[in-house]
C-alpha cells in the first residue's frame, strides 16, 4: 500500500465519474477540488463541505495521473471486509498476485459489470485503492468489496462442496461448464498464473478454447477474467 | 505514425518473445542488440549479421519503453496488405479509432489466440509497430496481418450477404448469435465507440450481456473484444 494511503487511511479518486460513482455510493469526501464548471454542473451531488474551486494548473499540480481530470477527491479508505468463507454469496473473484494497476482496474470494471460483488486479493496484488487502479475502475470500486486476504487460510475455510474454479493450460473448456452458484473463481498473475499453493485448492481446472493451430500462447490476466466471467455468469 | 518508423520504414521490437517471433515469421533483423547471455541462449536463430553485444545499460539508454529488456531489434517494416472487401478469409476485425496501445497490443494478442487472420483499422488508429503496441501484443503481432484503411470506403466493397457485426448498447444478444463465416466484426473507439459513419455498415448490430442490476456503464474496449471473439469464434 502507498506511504499516503496507509499513513493517513485516505486514497484520492480523480475524474468525474470516479468521484460522482464514490459520493452516491454513500462516502463523504474529506476534500474535494475542481474547476469551477465542474462544480456548478454537478452541484446537486455536493451536499457537503470542503469544496475548493481550483485552476486547472492547480489541478495538474495535485494529480496522482499523467492526464489531470477536473476534479479530484480524498476519501476515507473503506474498511477491509473479508467474507466469511463458510458464507459465499454468488460468485467470488479472487485474485492471486496482479500486479498491474491496469489490469486491477479493469479487472474490478468487468467484474461490476457481471454482477460480481466480492473480490478478495492475495497481499502482493497491487493496491485497489493506488490512484492508477481507481482511475481505470471507471467507477467500479465504488460498488465492489474488494479485500485483501491470506488466500490459502481463506481457501482452509470454504464449505467442501463450493467449487474452485481455476483457469490452467489444460484444463475442462469453459463451453462445457454448468452455470456457478456460491462459488470462487481464481485468476493468477500475469507472469505466474495460479501459485502452487492456491492451486492445490483448485477443484475446476478450466480452460479458455484458442485457436486450433499456432496463435498466442496465453492471454492478458484481465482479458482472461472478462471471458471466464463472461462464460460462467451469462 | 511515428517518425523514425516513417523516415526509414523500420521498426523496433523489444522483449524475447517478440524479437524471436518475429525472426520465425521470416523477417530479418536490419539491426539485433542484447546482451551476451541471451544471444548465447538463442544463438541457433541468428543466422544474419549485424548482432551486437551490448551492456545493460546500453539497452537501458537505447529503449523506448520503460524498462529494457534483454534483446531489442529493428526490422524493416511490412508492407501495408489491406484484404479485398470482396474476398474477405474468416472473421476480419475492424478497429474503429482505438488510441490506446496497450489496449490495441492486447486487442492483436487475443486476435492471435482465437486465430483471427486480418485486422483492418481506420487510419486515426494508433500505429501496430509503435513500440508499446508491439511490447503488448507478446509476439502476436508477427502472426497476423494488421492493415491501415478508409473504412467506409473498404466497407462500400464488401459483397452484400457478409454480416457485419458491430457492438451496440442495445443489439442482439451475442448469446443467440450464429458462427459468422467470412464476416466482420467492428470495434469501436475506447471514448465514442463506433463513428456514425462506420455505424451504417453495421447489419448485425449485438450487446454483451450484463449484469441485471446497476453495474459498470460499459466495457474496457481491448475487454469487449475478447468477449465477442470468444463468442463469436468458439
Amino acid at each position: 500500500m502507498g506511504k499516503f494511503r496507509k499513513q493517513h487511511k485516505m486514497f484520492i479518486a480523480e475524474g468525474s465519474i470516479n468521484v460522482l460513482d464514490f459520493i452516491k455510493s454513500g462516502l463523504q469526501p474529506v476534500d474535494l477540488f475542481a474547476n469551477g464548471s465542474w462544480i456548478e454542473r454537478n452541484t446537486n451531488f455536493l451536499d457537503f463541505e470542503n469544496i475548493n474551486t481550483v485552476s486547472e494548473k492547480e489541478l495538474a499540480r495535485i494529480t496522482a495521473l499523467k492526464n489531470p481530470s477536473e476534479v479530484l477527491a480524498v476519501f476515507n479508505l473503506p474498511e477491509n471486509k473479508i467474507p466469511l468463507p463458510s458464507k459465499i454469496n454468488g460468485l467470488v473473484l479472487m485474485l492471486d498476485d496482479i500486479k498491474d494497476p491496469g489490469n486491477l482496474g479493469t479487472i474490478i470494471r468487468t467484474a461490476d459489470w457481471f454482477g460480481v460483488k466480492d473480490i478478495i486479493c492475495s497481499k502482493q496484488t497491487v493496491d485497489a485503492f493506488n490512484p492508477k487502479v481507481v482511475q481505470a475502475t471507471m467507477g467500479s470500486l465504488s460498488r465492489l468489496n474488494v479485500s485483501y486476504s491470506d488466500l490459502t487460510d481463506w481457501l482452509s475455510g470454504v464449505r467442501t462442496e463450493t467449487n474452485i474454479y481455476g483457469a490452467v493450460l489444460k484444463g475442462e473448456s469453459i463451453k462445457e461448464i454448468n452455470k456457478p452458484k456460491n462459488d470462487i473463481l481464481v485468476i493468477g498473475s500475469e507472469a505466474h498464473g495460479i501459485s502452487a499453493d492456491v492451486l492445490k485448492f483448485v477443484n475446476k481446472p478450466i480452460t479458455i478454447p484458442s485457436a486450433e493451430v499456432g496463435g498466442a500462447e496465453s492471454l492478458n490476466a484481465s482479458i482472461a477474467t472478462a471471458i471466464l466471467l463472461y462464460a460462467l455468469l451469462t
